[in-house]
């Protein structure tokens, strides 16, 4: 495998560009491409079928891209879709499930750990059993949030109206007593000061962006995968493609990262 | 064609099921075969190629049904798609935007009409052409709405959350001075009544579903296509496909419909 290839990063959308950005951050001279299904966007309230099937159609598109490793950087395609994906496909695999859940039991003190996602993440249980088997004493309460998405995606963040969903999202996990809440959507980390707001300073928000950008880090080291080149102008370092209209896509991920997206596509990803 | 023949109707998701109910209290010895593309909802957000492309292949599925006549039971489609259609296809395909463009011009007073819908919708400027080509001397202001299809899926109907972005929303339309408002998007019937309240009892409100069915009506008598049957029992005479997993569509339509559904099959609808 040439160490000089890219890493294929995908998601459902736009949302997985806050863990593109980690990884860009984290390990700047390594190549990305990255791809958006904002043509079938939002997969959190879809079936595990239809997600494997997406996922599939992704991994296959992006191999064409010659990609030497792969971030799955949607946590319900992570929970979802992971163990078919590694199956199915002969090169490293990475999702933000794993990640997440070994920060939030490194960083709980009370064993008590909050988890906030998509109905579908939710519904896999996927997140707790991870947890669970890193310590099985630990608790885990759980609540799908399915508004935050929109919200963000409306550009809602800081809000009044943002405030009150998640103060009605979150009510019955701040009872519990957790020291620890796992944002495990990729758009949640955007309203990170409104959920601060509403839990309060002494409960740990886990972004499991950063720690998947660290196990990628060590994966490439181990598998003698990494880049040793310089870096390079994220022009010609990053690739963006989407299965719907590039303009909308281009508008957000130029909020999000921290320089403007040049080369965008457009691809039919049904024909993968 | 075959008079005992189905009529089709698809729309992105659940939404279109207020249009189907519609019919089916109109023309109840109609058959329907409805197809919720519940994999790829919501359209709302997406470009016209992809709603182009969608709708087409939603089409070809219900060919396979023997459909005698289609309806585009969702205005986002129906707006960007219903030209293209009636090209490609050679059956009678009606959309929601003309009638709804219809009522609302018979209905106002002062020629003040207010339109919300989804962002492509409104984007696409087609309801506001369809009415000033009825109508030139009357005024549309038009309001995208992106916030209110996931607050009816959350079920959030008759909740103070979702009467503070309906009033977020429709201020700019209130001081504009409509008598008549086209709720231009299948859920927002579903919130009729908060809609209502933000608005007061002097602006009418449209519902195009209504007006859709007299249509289809109509085009059924001209065209020698009506069913002269017995009414059957709802079991036989209606059926509904989807392209997600099924239970959760039963669920919403169950909420919707006067009967419990009983056939529904999820299709693998990119094969078309």
């Amino acid at each position: 495998m040439d160490k000089n290839a890219p890493i294929g990063v995908f998601d459902s959308g736009v949302g997985g560009l806050t863990v593109a950005r980690e990884i860009m951050r984290q390990i700047p001279n390594e190549r990305i491409v990255y791809f958006g299904d904002t043509a079938r966007v939002p997969y959190g309230s879809k079936s595990k079928d239809n997600i494997i099937k997406f996922s599939r159609q992704i991994i296959r598109f992006l191999q064409t891209e010659n990609v030497k490793a792969i971030v799955i950087a949607c946590n319900t395609a992570s929970a979802l879709a992971l163990d078919e994906m590694q199956q199915e496909f002969d090169l490293p695999i990475l999702g933000v499930v794993k990640p997440g859940a070994k920060v939030a039991v490194e960083t709980t003190a009370n064993k008590r750990i909050g988890l906030i996602g998509t109905e579908a993440n939710i519904r896999s249980g996927v997140y707790t059993r991870y947890i669970k088997s890193l310590d099985d004493e630990a608790k885990v309460f759980e609540k799908a949030c399915p508004l935050f998405v929109p919200l963000v995606e409306e550009g809602w963040l800081h809000d009044d109206i943002t405030l009150q969903v998640a103060s009605r999202y979150l009510e019955e996990l701040k009872e519990k007593d957790i020291d620890t809440l796992i944002m495990g959507c990729t758009h949640y980390p955007l309203i990170r000061s409104t959920i601060r707001k509403v839990m309060g300073d002494k409960v740990n928000l886990v972004n499991p962006a950063y720690e998947t950008a660290i196990e990628l880090k060590n994966l490439l080291e181990r598998d003698n995968l990494a880049n040793k080149c310089d870096v390079d102008s994220p022009s010609s370092m990053y690739r963006f493609y989407v299965s719907d209209a590039e303009e909308k896509f281009k508008l957000f991920a130029n909020s999000i990262l921290p320089f403007d997206i040049t080369m965008t596509k457009q691809i039919n990803i049904e024909n993968y």
